[in-house]
């Protein structure tokens, strides 16, 4: 955590409250500050700053002289297509993605997503893997999270939109040119397809084609999806 | 696991033997495979080839007809030397930077590293994160892994040695320069210095610079240590 991101209703004028424990927990035992330190603070969509402790017990912490007068980082400018994941790794991934800022996260239906993973409770969760995510990547501007549980209908339907007047690759261990060589001749794309474990079936991998979007591949060896994905977003660094 | 990496104990001129528990539940629960299915597998420290089941149950699973005659993909050619990270992430580092084909790995203390890291059950089991890289990464010979508990010491006298010749970076969030800018105008570098949580301290860098060792940032937000090795070995790819 190397900022505090807070709900807007935290704040009223130059005064915040935190009262979140896992946000209390961290300024009391990782940051061991109490009152009269100043903590790094930011709202959610909104600017980041600073804030002093003028009071801190095991319910709260009030913060006096808050000024929110820095921007936030900006995004990378890059949306994220990514097949569910098991939910494992779902945490992880939701919370790299938005540390790196990626603005836009896409979650698709894939041949090799098992059903089971839809179900999963962890889907009720995003906004605080992407708190976390804001938090260690310092930065207060949530990305956008589309669920699309239909791979044809948003392939065919809504993707096309997306991707006008946009490059659009899909990571595919068998496409003929890697991701390296692509990237050496043309400007970084604006939307990266990337499947779960096992990758895009050949079907999947001809309809995404079919609409523009071209595969790269990312070397011989097999990466864990999570590995893939941060060594993808890694060129945007 | 993409790939079933067995000790050269397991083989017998065209036959082999596997009976470790991971990878018998994985040919009978993952794989479904059964007798007269041929198995991906590879020989530690060897090649890599096929083998035919010709009898399973629950103490093993043996292979006929075995051919070992194809040679690992070719190793990344980067030393990365890792300050040692918390338990929790030290399997899952080993074991992406084992999938990449990193060829050496070094271990090494810092003031960031909690002590009680060098005393983690773990560190007994590298050997175990370096297969499971190599089952998911598809490689049968295993990185070098070296453990420096003396900062100070490795970079003076061990680090110098390493790195005659080469070039070698640090990942540092203050350097004035990008990863990006760097390879934009440079070869890849030889050995790349990646801090843990919180990064190196500046003596740490200074120590570094006077050996040689150039600093470079990951621009302005703050990855996972996790993140952040597989976003730098993502150039590699």
């Amino acid at each position: 955590m190397n900022v505090m991101i807070l709900p807007s209703s935290a704040f009223d004028d130059t005064t915040a409250i935190i009262d979140e424990v896992g946000q209390l927990t961290h300024i009391k035992t990782v940051l061991k500050a109490d009152v009269g330190d100043t903590l790094k603070i930011g709202k959610l969509g909104d600017k980041m700053g600073v804030g002093q402790i003028v009071h801190i017990d095991d319910n709260g912490c009030i913060l006096h002289n808050v000024r929110l007068d820095a921007d936030p980082p900006p995004k990378l400018g890059v949306t994220v297509v990514l097949a569910l994941p098991r939910p494992k790794v779902l945490r992880r991934l939701i919370m790299d993605m938005t540390s790196f800022g990626v603005h836009h996260i896409i979650l698709i239906n894939s041949v090799r997503t098992d059903k089971s993973y839809w179900a999963s409770p962890l889907l009720n969760r995003l906004d605080e893997f992407i708190l976390e995510g804001l938090q260690q990547g310092v930065d207060s501007i949530p990305p956008t999270i589309t669920l699309a549980k239909r791979f044809k209908p948003f392939v065919q339907d809504e993707l096309p939109h997306l991707i006008t007047g946009k490059s659009a690759l899909v990571f595919h261990p068998y496409a003929n040119t890697s991701f390296t060589s692509f990237v050496s001749k043309n400007p970084l794309p604006k939307i990266i397809i990337i499947g779960a474990e096992g990758g895009f079936v050949p079907y999947e991998i001809d309809l995404l084609a079919s609409v523009g979007v071209q595969s790269v591949n990312m070397g011989e060896r097999i990466l864990r999806t999570e590995s893939a994905v941060n060594a993808v977003l890694g060129r945007w660094v």
